[in-house]
């Protein structure tokens, strides 16, 4: 099959997006941000194993939903791209997944503590963020997602929501753009962190459902100027 | 109406203010910095809907103490100018105003604590930060300080006091000039992580009211050597 | 006797590993990492008593299994290279060692508690990290490794495994190359500071041993993309 | 009187130490360092009111017990000179002081908890810091030691240790060198930081008195390879 070449424009902002992720703190050597192919939504499109830093656009890769290189590459694709395809496959309102070991995140998923918004930049929070327990699926595993079936089972426990935990692993934000999507991967560590500093100093008066609606809305207006700022930081590609 | 031009001594100095605040941590792509004009009190300058650290002299605007710009300007203004205008309106003895989402202050407001001087470099605190609570006046909403009514409130809430934590969303300073609100805005925030630390190791001696005030005085002596510094340490402008 | 060269490209990788340490904030001016002599199993690698950050090749001095220099230097060598030689006449399978006073590694050791896998990226810790209490075997001490006799005692309680908090000093990590015993010291640290966290948090779900092997064995094949980047950071020597 | 020219590489020497301690967070705009005159044994030297990053060379003012400048200058003394001035006076052996805010030594001067070492790179703690409470002299003052008897004050209850921590402001550490103070105030501030983490996981297992000298010892040949990196890091001036 010819696959139809995504627009440049979007290959050149998931460059950027790797970039930004490291330089945030979001990841180190590790984890990945992935977009769906602006043209074919059955497609997406991930750098090949290569630390978010170092990411070029030479190295972005088209998947399908199978998790298979559908565009030439010599390059040794991230194990865990089934993360990524399984949710595009359940999710067709995602257009952009990150995958992190953010680190204030950690804590959570191994206490079985709910990311809960503590302010209005993590209204998309909502009600909490999700659970994922590989063990339930896979027994005793490395933990990593590293095949369709582990990738569905995280899909499940993600379900609706913005942002699962990945007990002894990391975490998984999706959104409806890579803007989006990098804001939700930063806001989830700054939130967690402010949220475990706040655990320890008493009890939390957290956003309602509606003021974590309403928040997440009116922030969506907003994530222009942060994005201008991540990105200056960078440079340019 | 014939606006009179700002100092430009004045603007300069907003613009380092910008620069400054995100270079100490206390704003991110968000969060801002106003000050009176020096002609006529009833305006008051404040960036457009700009990341601080990226604010330039051209950005500076000029607003009227109903939130509305006074000159002439394409871009858009920041939601929450009413944070701003309503404090200026009611608070004559204010120069000078911050408004960030720094994060040691976060988790104070969110579970009730204030900040109190730990040290005397936050003298200013004195008795304790003042508490806000948006629900009071606007029930659920987005957290926003978006309109008039709402920052009648926050000023009500801030009453003579010098800082005043927003429940789930920042908290904003106050002070006679751009060069004492940065340093109340950078040490709230340090004071804030110390206080936390110090909460989590015993019982706290603050210090006294008299202690704070007098310290208070003192520092203003000394501002200017950390000025110096925050300033170059962000370049010329 | 005559020595035979190391492989340069082993000495210039030790180079790149000291720096390495230092900017991901295993080391300070203190700490060291030792490679075992490629063609000599008896002889070991280490920089002369230099702050790791500033190591260059020159600096590579190569001792035998005594803590001896077997090469020319004018230089003094570290007080402590008997944790390295030690550990190394004791365990054939290790390649590599670090030494380090990496800062959320402490409070296990003077607390008595163990390091354990928080997460797949520190596989390796396996069922936990061992202890070692230099006052068993010198009583009141300097803290420091040394001669030979407290050499042996480190290598002693380290036994089988991976990484031995030393009370009141620091932590020693092995590693069967110098990428993965950096690899190690890094995880080391930032597990710990995880740790940490989610011990104030509630009940900690660790990886089990099984998990935590899988994980060790998985992560094998991902440590030349964390290594890409470390090494792009401290630039070429 | 006609006061002898200090050391030239002394005057260096200092303007370095003011460097460092910026650099490695031990004091911020605010803060001293002062080296002992070293032909006037009542004379010592000290920067004038300026942010320690930004001291030079012309900067350095020679002061006499009293706290008055004896070599012409134009420039405000630091407030707190008294604290220098004193400590020389009442401790022969001291050579160099440094007055900081360091911040994670600020919560145990409010929580009345004394640091101690958790390990070997801060036995010079030896068994535990001395305490200053300003109002036992002053009642409710300014917080600052700006007159000679509240110098006294504090130099008394520093005693013979090598570190004081003043409630509600900051710490005092004194050494025989300004390469030793530097050292000092750097590991005070990183063993206040473990220290805490320490208190929070469980029972501390401190360095005995006999540890702490025994280290305190040993490690006074090692501070050079640590002054190497710091020196390199703020640049030659």
């Amino acid at each position: 099959m010819t696959v139809p070449k995504p627009d440049p424009a979007l290959v050149e902002k998931l460059v950027i997006a790797n970039r930004i992720l490291y330089d945030q703190g979001v990841v180190d050597g590790l984890g990945h941000v992935s977009v769906r192919h602006d043209a074919v939504p059955d497609l997406f499109l991930l750098s090949c194993n290569r630390a978010p830093a170092l990411v070029v656009r030479d190295d972005i890769v088209c998947y399908d939903l199978d998790g298979d290189a559908v565009t030439e590459t010599q390059e040794r694709p991230y194990l865990e791209r089934f993360i990524h395809s399984e949710i595009y496959r359940m999710r067709p309102d995602v257009v952009a997944v990150v995958h992190s070991h953010s680190p204030s995140v950690i804590p959570f998923g191994v206490t079985g503590n709910r990311l809960r918004p503590i302010y209005h930049m993590a209204g998309f929070l909502g009600s909490g963020s999700a659970h994922f327990e590989i063990r339930d699926t896979g027994g005793n595993t490395d933990m990593l997602i590293r095949n369709a079936g582990l990738g569905k089972a995280l899909a499940s426990s993600l379900g609706a929501q913005t942002c699962v935990l990945m007990r002894g692993h990391g975490s998984t934000v999706v959104g409806n753009s890579i803007e989006q999507v990098v804001y939700r991967a930063i806001y989830a560590e700054v939130n967690a962190k402010l949220q475990a500093q706040s655990l320890s100093m008493g009890s939390i008066n957290y956003l309602t459902e509606k003021e974590a609606r309403l928040a997440a809305d009116a922030n969506e207006s907003q994530i222009g100027r942060s994005w201008n700022l991540w990105q200056r930081r960078v440079g340019t590609i």
